[in-house]
């Protein structure tokens, strides 16, 4: 329920009523909310040096979880970080193969969002691959809602893009870079298939104007 | 050259120093300048309804054009818009085919953007595909420097999107709606092979703070 004299406004529309100023973007919370569900996914991958690509197809279980969720705070004990700080996370799991492969890869990924500053479009990101070392990175939700994560390692760079290009549409791109140079950008187009949930509510951010 | 205390900030970052409020943020001419070339273009296309994909490449040239250039005044004109509200345009040539295909596809386009509002980051875009008929979409230029470009006839609705993922990397993604239903997803790994040029210097945006 918004204060009286304060209008509600989507991304980077700003209004001025009664001296308020309000903004309001989607949070990360809410990103990952409105990406639950079953998805089907194409997923084409460039092997940029050589030029050269190829194509495969999986399914991708998408389960948003509160601050609260067990498997958030273990993955905060984990990585040694509070767990006051956990926003959220999500829990991903694939089954599928690119078109060389002979055999189904299934695998499962956690993710959690931790605050790092006023907002929650950008923070610190964990995410731990199946029994793999945990990583630390980042994530920023842009004034376009492309959400960009970034994680790296010794030896490694990667740079992941997804944003929702319709109610049940999910586009995603990633960059990886490796150590020698070698380059592979991917892209996946997502179709959902069941499961989706009516994003939360938002809590819109209130800053008083001269 | 910036003002005796004044700091300047890349994007999102807010300096606040002797009550001057600075934001940078690249604009849609330097983007554009930014993206001058020759680029090798890896470009698949996933058919969403039909779960299949098919890939190509292409070479694609890109060449940025000032607001007075001969070809952006024309194209305002056809579009019977005011020329002083055009900042700037760009030609894009391409030659290549897809897999399926037996013969070479060239083709060039041009883009024009105009101011809309008072940044630069966002406005009206005018696009000419050859001798086709003119188009007029929207840019915006997001925090995260990812220029999302829209077009829409009486029949379909193209969205695309595209970055600089590193100096001489682009990608690009779009997303075509047709009516019935149809949707194409598509996704460009670009490499500069040439012709790169220095974006020009940036003209941060200066408010006063409280």
């Amino acid at each position: 329920m918004l204060a009286k004299g304060v209008t509600k406004c989507k991304t980077q529309d700003i209004a001025r009523s009664s001296g308020r100023l309000l903004i309001w973007n989607m949070d990360i919370i809410e990103f990952f909310e409105a990406n639950a569900g079953k998805w089907l996914s194409q997923r084409t991958h460039h092997h940029l040096a050589m030029s050269r690509s190829e194509s495969g197809k999986a399914e991708v279980q998408i389960e948003p979880l509160t601050a609260s969720h067990p498997a958030v705070i273990q993955l905060c004990q984990h990585g040694n970080l509070d767990t006051d700080r956990a926003l959220c996370g999500v829990r991903i799991t694939w089954n599928g193969m690119m078109a060389a492969e002979t055999r189904q890869q299934t695998g499962t990924s956690l993710l959690v969002a931790l605050q790092s500053g006023n907002d929650r479009q950008s923070g610190q990101l964990l995410q731990q691959n199946g029994r793999k070392d945990l990583l630390t990175g980042r994530y920023t939700l842009g004034s376009d809602e492309v959400l960009t994560l970034i994680t790296e390692a010794e030896s490694w760079y990667l740079e992941e893009r997804l944003w929702l290009a319709g109610p049940n549409l999910r586009l995603r791109t990633s960059l990886l870079q490796q150590a020698g140079g070698f380059q592979s950008a991917a892209f996946c187009s997502e179709i959902r298939i069941g499961g989706g949930q009516t994003p939360a509510q938002s809590q819109p951010e209130v800053a008083t104007t001269p």
